[in-house]
């Protein structure tokens, strides 16, 4: 365990099914700006959420895409200060709370996004407007962290940004808004979940709290994910599920992830996986892997999800997988034996990486990856 | 497990061996009151904390009494006006760290802590001062809290005071400030925090995240205790003592405690007996009666411990409070049959004891409590 550290993660969780439509409370003044993507706003969803706001004047920004870029960051941005918005409200997946939390600083903090990020000079000051993230996918956890990732249409580049202006005010959970996930999306963000989890647990900048944290979380998801796969409307496993995802996201805000992140990103933006198959097609070979520098403590945490051994873990979990139609071997999402010295130097060039516990170098990436091709 | 609730923890925790001594990192401003019990003024350990805080003005307030008064409150806050203070420092047990709590908002709020406590009529407003807590025991969780407990010394009655003013902006957690503690207090305030951990866990309004940081706590705390008690020296397990003190702190700062500490309050205000063994004597009869509404949770979390059923999980503490000479038993604390009745009656005052999962009325509170005469 690790005994130095340091811990902070000071958002407002509320969590109850139907929550997000009893908002307005939590909101002072009257001018809410709603981010979220064309499906979402499209099936109603977001429309129905602003409309529970009594006398509120919602806006809706509904243009967010997968790995959302700058130019739409600051098409949001116009529209927020256009409305002075008093609150900026992040409904969806990763994408649309991420463009909400650097929306919220940009209502009062003049320029483009380019000004702070990446290359960026200017440092964004305090948010004086009011930040809500409100998650429709058990995944991605964003409503619990600080971190933005944001692709420059130019370069092609995808980055994080993290900063302290970006934690959330609310974080407002409702299991109902995932009731009607198709299952894909229910197995792929809930295993995004997991890989979240696991890689706090095993991290080499572990926090003891987020250590406990993920145990709870991991052995949510693996008696549930199963049946909100197969039973879309089990309201139990789909509260399971959300809460799972949301302490999973309080774990990695701690610790950031390890190597099955950095791996997952020339696998999303090459091979076009999703961001949950992504990562959890390599999550069986790093549950084997991180036995390298932490057998005890991977041992604690298989014994203690109802195995015996850590590699009967990554069994159990690659069998759960499979159940689920999800991709286990690199091929299945089209990567070829002639992909994988690049894929293995992109993953290495994500610091992250090397909070494995193991050694990742050229040589025990390409390996690793050569072993579930 | 619960699904409808809310969390909030907002407080920065620091936590490694040493770094009470490099804490004026986190302070802006020159004017630092330091609050603490004679005790740890006269051996030098205020002072050397102070000491190492290069360029400040540090200030001590050494009066802080077990269960502090409102009017030690009062003179400490004068102390803190007269410097101007930027921060304030709680550095102790519970006592200190409750005080530096409301001293923090004094400073810039009018009045005598009557105005704002138990029948006062005014409202704290924002507080401008830095307040941080260092806690000199692995025990209270009072770092982690917005809770401060104070006396009304006319009326000796003991209230606790809860404000959103009070959240710390630093925990500060320095396991070198916990090698000197006597075994007698290791064993107490250890198993203070066992019951914070526990009656998180098996609280009416238990929190998913609460769950799962008190089963992390609680098998600490198991694994640890008895060699901390042994060895006071033993450095790793200082270390995950204060930790799981800190992450029960977490857990029931969320939650409340339940009928352990209902019931404690007499035991302390008329028995004398030390927070912690008032409220372990009862700990292992309020373990055995948690089953009547959380039977199945109580099973998980008895086998996570490594008992194959709840009683014996009750067994087991009482074993290990044996082990450490701490009393089981009411009689050895001086309580006799006929006191029974009366600590029954002041026990079911305190609201919280209506968060036990069990029926909390005269009868039942009595028996339990002869059980264990």
């Amino acid at each position: 365990m690790r005994e130095n550290f340091s811990y902070y993660m000071p958002v407002r969780i509320c969590c109850e099914a139907g929550i997000s439509k009893k908002i307005a409370q939590y909101i002072d003044g009257e001018n809410v700006v709603m981010i979220c993507d064309p499906f979402l706003y499209n099936n109603g969803v977001a429309k129905s959420i602003g409309d529970s706001m009594e006398g509120k004047n919602v806006v809706y920004f509904h243009d967010v895409e997968p790995n959302p870029s700058c130019e739409s960051v600051d098409a949001a941005a116009a529209v927020a200060r256009e409305v002075h918005a008093d609150c900026v409200i992040g409904l969806g997946g990763g994408s649309s709370m991420d463009v909400a939390k650097i929306v919220s600083c940009l209502t009062t903090n003049e320029g483009s996004i380019y000004d702070y990020y990446s290359g960026g000079t200017r440092t964004l000051q305090k948010r004086q407007t009011t930040l809500m993230c409100i998650p429709t996918t058990a995944g991605t956890g964003s409503e619990v962290t600080n971190v933005g990732v944001f692709t420059n249409r130019n370069t092609h580049v995808k980055m994080p940004m993290v900063n302290q202006q970006f934690w959330p005010d609310y974080a407002v959970i409702d299991a109902e808004l995932t009731y009607t996930l198709p299952p894909a999306i229910t197995a792929s963000t809930g295993m995004d979940a997991f890989c979240h989890a696991i890689e706090a647990y095993w991290n080499k900048e572990s926090v003891p709290l987020c250590d406990a944290l993920s145990m709870g979380a991991l052995k949510m998801i693996l008696e549930n994910i199963k049946t909100a796969y197969d039973e879309p409307e089990n309201k139990e496993a789909r509260s399971r599920m959300i809460i799972a995802a949301l302490i999973a996201g309080v774990s990695f805000s701690q610790t950031r992830t390890t190597g099955i992140h950095a791996v997952s990103f020339p696998l999303t933006a090459e091979f076009g996986a999703s961001h949950g198959t992504a990562c959890s097609v390599t999550l069986p070979a790093f549950i084997r892997i991180s036995q390298e520098q932490e057998a005890q403590k991977m041992l604690t945490l298989a014994k203690y999800l109802g195995y015996d051994s850590v590699d009967a873990l990554a069994d159990g979990v690659e069998a759960l997988m499979r159940s689920m139609n999800m991709p286990v071997r690199l091929h299945e999402i089209g990567v070829k034996a002639e992909d994988l010295e690049h894929i293995t130097e992109v993953g290495l060039t994500a610091a992250i990486i090397q909070l494995t516990p193991a050694v990742m170098n050229k040589e025990t990436v390409y390996q690793l990856l050569k072993s579930i091709l």
